[in-house]
């Protein structure tokens, strides 16, 4: 007897037939006296149709309109999934954003949960209903619809899992778990049993698109398990946890590889006060997120200085990286977007020296350079040419002892 | 300046292209100055769509669930042509059903309403929003979402316009307006400039169409001057409005048809007190309504009785009867569905003798035999057999003086 959320995602109920698999999964964990409380998404592909409809009724859709478009694609699964369990002779209820009282900030289409009003999901679950939660929707203090952005529909099972005291919060989804790398890059990949917040967290925003980012950072401010697994069968899939001492016994439990971001050089940059601050304003002004940053300072005064963007903000960087090159004396700007950034990440990095060495040893020994780097405490990131990033992402997960022994 | 509220149907619509049509006939009433109050329809199709879907899910589809699903159509359009609006640059926002206010009672998919909060509406005009309301939905006291049946748009629109105190309500369709009758059938059919509410309300449930009955009793009830017309072209269609002298000068004011409805004669029952209720209780019980009655004495205490019911209800009908027919000793049961109701409406009736015998000398001439007969206030219906249901209508288009001109 236990509260148990899942959330189900878009594959998962992409047409009518898989919502009945979903029910009937819904219906084996009822069956063993639990509560539960079901949390989708929208069939997939439903919701880029709607932004291509939004799209077509105006090149800039209103934001707090396109919430309220947008809001009926989980609208649609929640009641599809409630009439399927009421057919088989199960009490279900569907509940929206704003019925659950899952209240958010006036953000529209990237809205921020700020508080759930549990009651109403408690006094369905005392008259032991089957509750089936629209994700991804919320409503801010003025009765507007507003959505969490895209993945959002994990934040909501998270948020959900935590304000009414679930004991478990699954994510099922259309793959296994968490892997120690993509299995689409390496044949020896993994898949983990736990993995602690911090690393999924890094994970997620190196790019494994299994967990929104929020849903891990709400996962860990609320200390909410959440085990992700596939819903096309029944084995177990990876439980995201608070770090324990299995954990930290192992050096790194993933590496990652992202090719989408691009690099920008300014080379030989006057050394003075405030120059970096001259350089990356105005792109913070533009809305585009800088991720890694080295300088190297030369002598005689003068420092190279690289950086890199994602791909989509590339050219805008450009542009203003050649204007500010000009205000500030660089004498010139190289552009680059052949790269690709490979990244190992473990909590026991923090008790175990020698991973970097061991990382670059391991890069060395088949001749791939690196050209930046950068750290976190549980985290090493190397970019590197794009030819490389396979042999890369294989060479990591072998020198660090991920490989699967089959 | 005026507060005017405008209702488009599904058609008017049916997509982004004639979204975009209603958005440019709504910037030309905003800009004469008026403020505006838009109620959509669903796109025309969806609906049925959406009921398709529901019923891929379950053999009998959760009421309440539906009207979650059903409600997504509406929410699409107001959220369309509101992104339409801002995007010519015109402020507009859209509220759903709950946002509005229009509290109804809990009868899902069928539902009443039961009062309208207009403060959030009068806010927004206020401000010089156009606001623009999704048709056909409320929520009941405990906020689940309910929908109104069939055509509650028009319902929707004319409640809002009572709520908010509009100038006018204008329901535009893809018919230029009321007619003296249906011109598929008679091509002297004429527009008519005027139509009481009665005349109105006998029209549709005689089978005119053009607006759902309760939102006529709605607009009778608060007095609401009600425009119907067409939203492909400019003209004036039909003004549906409480009785005037100059309505009273004409003694009909349409003619209609309606072939829906099949019969059912029980011959030969036993002239006892209370023998019709045990015959139309057990049909009541199984919620089918029963239109026209009729009951033939003859000599010896035994009395023919013959009653008409809608052709989707008959096989029910005509089982419960026979069921019933055994248990009061009728004779026989006869059925029949060749059938076909003509009426004539007009509230110069009252006023006016000899229409009855002006409709049954017009139907004589051409050998037309009457089966059934049944009257009201405003309104003569005669049964006949199918096959002469258009000659009916032109002949008593024409003995009424309602030809055109042309």
């Amino acid at each position: 007897m236990a509260l148990i959320v899942q959330k189900y995602g878009g594959t998962s109920v992409g047409d009518i037939q898989r919502i009945r698999k979903v029910a009937e999964r819904v219906v084996r964990t009822y069956d063993k006296g639990n509560d539960v409380v079901i949390i989708l998404s929208a069939m997939a592909g439903v919701t880029d149709e709607l932004v291509r409809l939004a799209n077509e009724a105006s090149p800039s859709p209103d934001k707090r309109e396109l919430d309220v478009l947008l809001s009926t694609g989980e609208q649609t699964t929640v009641a599809l999934l409630a009439m399927i369990l009421r057919s088989m002779g199960y009490n279900a209820t569907s509940l929206l954003g704003f019925q659950a009282d899952i209240r958010t900030d006036a953000q529209a289409c990237s809205a921020r949960i700020l508080s759930i009003g549990a009651d109403r999901i408690h006094d369905l679950i005392k008259k032991h209903q089957i509750v089936v939660v629209a994700g991804f929707q919320g409503h801010d203090e003025n009765g507007n619809i507003t959505t969490l952005g895209r993945g959002g529909s994990d934040t909501s099972a998270v948020a959900i899992a935590a304000a009414i005291n679930a004991d478990s919060c699954e994510i099922y989804t259309d793959v296994d778990g968490i892997y120690t790398t993509d299995p689409n890059l390496c044949d020896k990949a993994r898949k983990l049993a736990r993995i602690s917040y911090d690393e999924m967290l890094e994970m997620s925003s190196l790019g494994t698109k299994v967990l929104q980012i929020r849903s891990v950072e709400f996962a860990k401010k609320y200390n909410v398990p959440v085990h992700v697994r596939s819903s096309f069968n029944e084995e177990e899939g990876t439980m995201v946890v608070n770090e324990d001492a299995e954990m930290e016994r192992l050096v790194v439990s993933g590496v990652t590889c992202n090719k989408d971001e691009a690099r920008i050089t300014l080379k030989k940059v006057p050394d003075q006060p405030g120059i970096s601050a001259n350089i990356f304003s105005p792109l913070a002004d533009a809305k585009i997120q800088v991720d890694m940053i080295i300088q190297n300072t030369r002598t005689g005064g003068e420092t190279d200085l690289t950086f890199t963007v994602a791909k989509g903000d590339f050219k805008r960087a450009a542009e203003i990286s050649r204007k500010v090159a000009k205000e500030i004396g660089a004498v010139d700007v190289l552009t680059g977007d052949g790269i690709a950034k490979v990244s190992v990440v473990g909590v026991g990095m923090k008790n175990h020296s020698g991973v970097a060495a061991t990382m670059f040893s391991a890069l060395a020994k088949e001749n791939i350079n690196i050209r930046l780097i950068s750290t976190s405490e549980i985290r090493i990131s190397c970019m590197i040419e794009e030819k490389y990033a396979e042999l890369a992402v294989r060479v990591l997960h072998s020198a660090f002892g991920l490989d699967s022994e089959s």
